[in-house]
Order: structure tokens, then C-alpha cells, then sequence
């Protein structure tokens, strides 16, 4: 453990608020990978901590040492490999479109995903307000904090109804990137997350985001916010909200940095915790060991796409295993289905890799990622470069964040073919900028005064310590978009000064003609 | 010193850069003590400074073991206590105006005050270009740093014409508080300084803030840039303009925080430094302590106007001496001037106090003041409620922000009696509120991952370190206002819309009429 970490582990101690009781209400797949690790840490420094999640969670299990578990009804039955599939080639056909066009294609296959996801997180919400045993016990227990990521607001809505402090552990809100909800997002270097564009726009792609950006308004208020509307007048105040509710929470965890991220406007209660999850690569076990070693100068490749996609169509693995196979390098894949034909004997198949050692061995020279966001601060961390194929969701803004930095290459996977692949990965490869790149973006991602998870630990035991941190909000957040935008005060500033120089026209002209009928007068 | 500081010390040793170059070129007055408290921790990080100054200056002394002076060529004769004397009578004469009006009175003698500086700034910087011998040197020395204070622009215009990276130790950046050139700002809950409002707007107030918006932006564009044009124009490439340039800045070191200021929107590169003076008090001198300790159970009242501005009209001091003479508290009150008749025994007139550890002692009961930042985070610092006397520039801001959390009383000099000043003054000895208020200030003023002198430090070795922080900078910096604000692109879609709705309604018509036609074709 370096010094730095060291002492601020030293700090946190010395801030320590023992024995919190913490009410947790996660979402399921990679989002719950990202908070039981904080989960860990918290547990760890005495906090009591309570996860409410359905008993047929994906990845969330019932018994565990760090928590107690709470099910709550559940509509939803398990997504399968089916669905990612499906949604897998309903992408690729987008990605069919003219460059313009595809990003609205994928926004309006999100909507759809979004219109169910929503209308099932009411459903469920609702039965959690029925169940009059579930809020007997969660009234009783006097809980500290909500913890909640909001990707899906059961756990903002819930924790707004038992009025309790909430620290919200976020990337995504309701339709969009959290910032799009909290903090001003000038559409001219802001981009929509789904758009595909950058900070630097140029004036069509300034167009394309400002079109993203009022579609969002319309996901938003259209599709999202409804949902919830039978539930709020049920349950609580005339004029609460989706959004308004939201904007209640104290602190705001977001997974994100201004290493990885584009820079761009914040608020007091947004914290940055990017990477909070990037730790030191431990020895690998020992046949990896040998195996990377068996690479010589050369070095490793490492592929791997996530957790749901982990079957690319046949002919998509068939090319890359052909790649591979002219390779000098040695390569680990992670890969499941049946082994391609093409594959070279420098190529070795796994079920499973521990990604994060890997990544950390110096020989391992390039990670071939979908482009996740946990992968791509791994790769930050570690600082290696990426080549990247984007299947789903935001992993096409992801890998351009890499992109525009000169730390990774992107290739089309419905465009893929050996030739294309090979020639991007032997660019990686052989050009040293990808590597000095990646490396200036993990040196800066680390120089920071305290590691996002400590970060992390001290804001949320802020808010218990404080019992909550309404001092960071923001006042516009309570106020009507018409007076945010002071619309009402630019109409009564233009009427009044409008008013004044008519009337000052209508005198002007009134003494005007009594001049005039006084000079026609006497003739 | 506790376990926080012992830990963040040992984490700013371990990102240690040793011996770097740092130019600094600061504000005179209480913006230099602001300054040079940074600068001795630098001093005693190794760092080697150089101070850029004019042999004139009131507070910058040329001998100093921690920095190296260069004198710079001046213009600028002494402001003497004259000088403030009148302002302050005019201030005065300002709040004798309604309350909708005595603001814009007072922002516009700050714009006179503004045009005369800057156009004394714009003439000094020139100086500094055209004297070539200072000028190699400064080339010559290759700094590492450039830290300013851009309250007025010399060191970021020098700064940016060498290339040097930039941290900006800032409160006041051309014609108003520094968020209002970096960060959006709404006019609807952001106050715009010097308007005496606070982010819980009515209408009116967000009309009166408007109006303070529209006044700056005429003040910046009309008053403040264009002394710098032709200084650009010989010395800089063509679009250059102090807007600019100041935004090219990498680290903004904000001498505020959310607990004194009102939240609002932020950016990356924006770090907050509010009460990095703060420091626990030292025992007083020994007369001192024998004083305060006469005061038994009552405690001590503690009064200080400033340092420019210690002599109060006679009429005013008689008021408030005869207030004192009143209270069973001991009173210490930093005077000078002739000595009031209606002093009671209670009261010791002083030259000079130690504010520091007077405000840090636990007889200490009020401190009144004239509302000075430094001051103000002092207050807060210890926990001492506050009873304000503003006289000039931003303490009428500075006392609305403790004032409207219950933590002060605010007396106007002008209209301030023995009994008005009296009641104010008990209101705040009787009900503990106002102390209990400034105490949780003062909790979550301390409540932070890292004192706010080591978050300075940290910083600007980050800059020095990492050879600037572009990484940082907001892509939205560089475009120009209506691209910024998206109006070309609105234009355009509105006009595509339109034509688009016009041309449709069109071709409807035409086989309107074409159909009609046919109609009566038959008969």
C-alpha cells in the first residue's frame, strides 16, 4: 500500500461514524458489481447494511456476510442470453444507417427498453408501498442513509417516502448520463450520451445533439416520468415528481472522472468516484503465469466482451480467431460457445479470466474490450491500450472517450473482417502513441488527493455524520423551468421596456401633430 | 495537530515536486495576505518563488526569505486612507436610495473604480512588455508555474503571452465573482455580486438579479476589455481577448466553499480554498488574557472594521461606544482615531489585535465586523456570530450569506443609532441560536476530505507536475457566444422546421385547389 493510500485511509478512520444503519437498494447485473464493492468497504468500517432486492436477482445473493438480505415482490423475470442477443442484432442493424442517422436509431431502441424497464420499476414500487409488513420494518429500523443507484428510481422513491438522507451511487438516470439531470449541460459541448459525438462539435454535429437532446426531453417526459404518475398522486404531496424527487438526494457518487470523461459543467454535491473499483493486479495463477511468460518480447493480447455478450456471431469469431492466428503475440480470450476453426495455437480459450491481474501483468500489450465502463477504467488504471468492439448501450461513447485521446481503436463488429481487424490491432501493436497515451491518462487518473473509493466512503459517512448535505443543493433545483431559465422575467423585462418605447413614440408623436395642426393652425 | 492534517501532510509529501520555478504576480492589500499565506507553504515545500511587484507597493515587502522580488515598472499612486474615506461617503449616500435601488448606485461606482484599474493595469502590463531586460529574464528563467491572482490581469496576461502553466488563486475576476466568467450561472438562483440577493429569488429579485446580469455584461464588454485592445492587438495573436486568455487558466484556486457561498454550478478545474487561512488559535498575550478572563461569565465582545477602513465617522463611534458602556461583557475594539466620550469602562480601544486568536478563545461571544471575506471565513472558522457593519465592495454580500443562515445580524452604518446597534448586539448575546447556527457552519466548514491549505498545494503541484491541466478545461471555452448558446443551431432547425412545415402546407394546398378545380371542371 502506497503512503498515499495509507494516510487517507488514516483520514477516513479519524472521520469514522460507527455502526450506521444503511439501507441499500441496488440495481441488478454489472450496476451491483459496482456497489457491493462499496458495499465491502463499508461493511468493513462497522456499518450495518440492508440490501433490498428481489429474490430472483441475477447476481444478488441472499445470504452474504456483508449484508442482510430483504426481498421485496418482483414482476420481472430473468432476462436471458435470448434478449441481449436479440437487442445485440437490432444494434448491428442500426449500425447499418448512414453515420447521422444510426445514433437515432439506437436512442429509439433504448426508448423501448426504457418504456418497459420503467413501467415495471412502478409496478414493483407499488407493491413495496402495499406491502404493509415490508414499510412496517423498514419504517422501524431507522435507517441512516438510502444508498441507491438510480438507474431505476425504486430506491430514490422509496427513500424519499421514508424522508431518509440518500447518497445515490449513479452513471445513469431515468433516460440519460446523471449530469443531464443535475447539472446545466450546454448542448454545444455537452454530448447526449448515445449520440456518439464528442466535446468538440462541429456545427451538423452541434445539430445532431441538440436534435439528441430534445428527443431526451421528450423520452423523458413522454415516456419515463408517466410512468410513475398513479404512484405519486398515491403516495405522495401534490406537484412531487419524478425528477424532483431525485434532485432531493444529498450527495451524488458519480462513476465517472475529467480523466475519462469530457470536462464539463458540475455541482457542489457531485462527487467523482471513477474508478473506484481499480486496485493492484495480484499474481496470476500459475499455468497464466507460464502462459504469459511463454510470450517472450512479444507479449499478450487479452480479449474479453463482457459479461452478458460473450458470444459474437460465428462469423465475427471466425475472423478475429484468423487474426490471432498471425499474430507474434500470445492471446487469452474469453470465450464461450463453440471454438473456431480458424483458431491459432498462439490463442488460448478460457470460461473465465481474472481480467484485472491481467491487465496489470506487464507483458499483456493490448485489451480487446466491449467497452464497459468498469473494463475501461481497468484499462485506465492499468494503462493499456484498447481495441474495441462495441456491441450495446453506451459502450460506442465509451471506447470514443479512448478514441479521441489516442488510447484505443475502435472497429465495427458489423463491419468486421479479418484484414480490418488485424490491421487495427497491428496498429495498437507497433505504434508506441497508444501506449504513451493510455499511460498520460492512468498517470492523471491516479494523481488525485484521495482514491475514488475512499472518496467514495467519506461522502457517505458526510451525510450520516451531517444527517444529509441540503447545504450542497442547489436552490434552481426547486424551481419551475420557466423561472429557471427566467423565461417569465425576460417576458416582463421585454413588455415593460417594449411598453416604454411605444409610449414614448405615442408621446413623441402626439406633440408631434399638436406642432404640426398648432403650425397649420394660424395658416 | 489531529490525525486529518498529520494524514493529508504525510499524502503532500508523497506527490512531492521538488524545486519547481514558481512566478507569482499578486493583487496588493488584503489580497496579498490572501497570497503570501500560500506562498510560505511553498517556501517550505522547496519551491523557489518569485514575486513580480511595483516598488510602491502598500503591503509587498522587497526583502523576504521566502520569495525573490522583481520590481515591475508602476503607474499607480498610493491609495491613501482618503481614497476610502470618499468611497465609503459615497457608498454611504448610495444606501440612502430605495432598497431596489441603492445596488445598482453602488455597482455603478464600482464601475468607475473598475475603469480607472484596469486602465492603470492595462498601462503596467505594457510596461512590463516593453522593458525588454525584465522581460528576458522572466524568459530566461524558465518558470514552472505562473500563480496570479486575476482580480486584475496582469499575471494572466503575462502569464499567457509566456506560455507559463497557470493556477489562478481567485475571489474577483474582472468585473465580478470568479464563477461568473468560468461556470454557467443562472441568473435565477445564482446572485450576481454586489446585487445584495440570495439564490432564493422572488420575482422580483430575479428581475433586479437580471437586470445586476445585463448591467455586468455591459460593464465587461464596454468598460473592462477594451482597455486591454490595444495591448492584445500589438502583443498577441489576432482574437485574442482577456475573456480568453483568463479561461486558459488551468486550476481556478476558489477562496470559497458551499458552506459560506450559495451552491451552484461548478467546473473540473474549479478547487475551493475557502478559509485556507483558518488556523487554531494561539494563547494570547499575557495582558490580553488577564482582560478576557475579567470578563467572567459574560465573555468578550470583539470588534474590528478592517484594515483600510478603521476609522468610523465620530457620530457612529459615539453610538456604538455608548452601546457598549451598556453591556455587562467585556468589549476589545480595534480603533483608531480620537477616543469616544461615551466610552465605558467595559471597553478596550486597541490599534491592533491578534483577530485570529481572539475569535478562536472561548470568552468570545460576538465578533462585530465589516464583513471582509477573510474575516467572514475566520467567523466561521471558530463559531462566533457575527454583527455586521459593511462599508464597501463585497461585504454586504458576504454578511447576507451568514446572515441568511442565522449565523449574523446586519446594523447599516448610515442608518445606525445606540439603540438600534444595542438591540442587535444583545439579540445575539441572548439567543443561542445564532451561535448554534455559525457552530454547524462551522462543523461542515471543517467537515472536508482535506484541509483547504493542503487542497491549495496539492493543486498547484498537480499543475506543476503534470505540465498544466488542459485535460480539464472545458471544451466550451473556446467557442464563440452564439455557438456557445446554440443559436445558430436553433436558427437552423427552426428555419428547417418551418420551411419544412410551410412546404408542406403548400403542396397540400396546391392539390387542394387542384382537386376543386376538377370539381368544377364537370359541371
Amino acid at each position: 500500500m502506497d503512503i498515499r493510500s495509507l494516510s487517507t485511509q488514516r483520514m477516513l478512520r479519524s472521520s469514522y461514524c460507527k455502526g450506521s444503519k444503511i439501507l441499500v437498494l441496488p440495481v441488478d447485473g454489472s450496476h451491483w458489481i459496482n456497489m457491493k464493492v462499496i458495499l465491502e468497504q463499508l461493511h468493513s468500517r462497522g456499518h450495518e447494511i440492508t440490501v433490498l432486492h428481489s429474490a430472483k436477482s441475477w447476481y444478488i445473493t441472499n445470504s452474504s456476510s456483508i449484508y442482510t438480505s430483504i426481498h421485496i415482490p418482483t414482476v420481472l423475470d430473468e432476462m436471458d442470453r435470448n434478449f441481449y442477443m436479440k437487442m445485440m442484432q437490432d444494434v448491428m442493424d442500426c449500425r447499418g444507417h448512414p453515420t447521422f442517422i444510426r445514433s437515432f436509431c439506437q436512442h429509439k431502441l433504448i426508448t423501448m427498453l426504457l418504456k418497459d424497464m420503467h413501467k415495471i420499476t412502478s409496478i414493483m414500487t407499488n407493491n413495496i408501498f402495499e406491502d404493509e409488513t415490508l414499510m412496517k420494518t423498514l419504517k422501524d429500523t431507522k435507517f441512516d442513509l438510502m444508498l441507491t443507484d438510480p438507474a431505476f428510481p425504486m430506491g430514490v422513491i422509496l427513500g424519499g417516502y421514508l424522508k431518509l438522507p440518500m447518497v445515490c451511487n449513479v452513471r445513469w438516470i431515468n433516460n440519460g448520463e446523471s449530469h443531464q439531470s443535475i447539472a446545466p449541460s450546454p448542448v454545444s459541448y455537452v454530448p447526449i450520451s448515445g449520440s456518439e459525438l464528442h466535446d468538440q462539435m462541429d456545427f451538423l454535429e452541434r445539430t445532431k445533439n441538440m436534435l439528441h437532446y430534445l428527443y431526451n426531453l421528450y423520452e423523458l417526459y413522454v415516456v419515463v416520468n408517466p410512468a410513475y404518475t398513479d404512484l405519486f398522486q398515491k403516495y405522495f404531496p401534490p406537484g412531487t415528481d419524478l425528477v424532483s424527487l431525485e434532485l432531493s438526494a444529498d450527495i451524488w457518487l458519480c462513476r465517472g472522472d475529467f480523466i475519462f470523461d469530457f470536462p464539463r459543467p458540475t455541482m457542489p454535491n457531485m462527487v467523482y468516484i471513477g474508478g473506484f473499483q481499480g486496485k493492484e493486479a495480484q499474481p496470476l495463477p500459475d499455468e497464466l503465469e507460464a502462459f504469459m511468460q511463454t510470450s517472450g518480447e512479444h507479449g499478450v493480447v487479452v480479449m474479453s466482451v463482457g459479461t452478458f455478450v460473450s458470444v459474437l456471431p460465428p462469423e465475427i469469431t471466425e475472423a478475429i480467431a484468423a487474426a490471432f492466428a498471425e499474430l507474434p503475440q500470445k492471446v487469452i480470450w474469453r470465450f464461450d460457445g463453440d471454438k473456431p476453426s480458424s483458431l491459432g495455437k498462439n490463442t488460448k480459450l478460457v470460461k473465465w479470466l481474472p481480467q484485472n491481474d491481467l491487465l496489470g501483468h506487464p507483458k499483456t500489450k493490448v485489451f480487446i474490450a466491449h467497452g464497459g465502463t468498469n473494463g475501461m477504467y481497468e484499462a485506465v488504471y492499468h494503462g493499456v491500450p484498447v481495441l474495441g468492439l462495441p456491441l450495446l448501450f453506451d459502450q460506442f461513447d465509451n471506447l470514443l472517450r479512448l478514441k479521441v485521446r489516442g488510447a484505443a481503436r475502435v472497429v465495427e463488429v458489423r463491419s468486421l473482417t479479418k484484414d480490418n481487424f488485424l490491421e487495427a490491432l497491428k496498429d495498437i501493436l507497433e505504434n508506441p502513441s497508444y501506449r504513451e497515451n493510455i499511460q498520460r491518462l492512468s498517470q492523471l487518473h491516479r494523481d488525485r488527493p484521495m482514491s475514488p473509493m475512499d472518496t467514495a466512503i467519506f461522502w457517505i459517512e458526510y451525510v450520516i455524520r451531517n444527517k444529509g448535505a441540503a447545504h450542497l443543493q442547489s436552490a434552481g433545483f426547486s424551481l419551475p423551468w420557466y423561472s429557471y431559465y427566467c423565461l417569465d422575467v425576460a417576458v416582463f423585462v421585454l413588455a415593460v421596456t417594449g411598453s416604454s418605447i411605444w409610449g414614448f413614440m405615442f408621446v413623441c408623436r402626439l406633440l408631434c401633430c399638436k406642432r404640426s395642426s398648432k403650425k397649420i393652425k394660424p395658416e
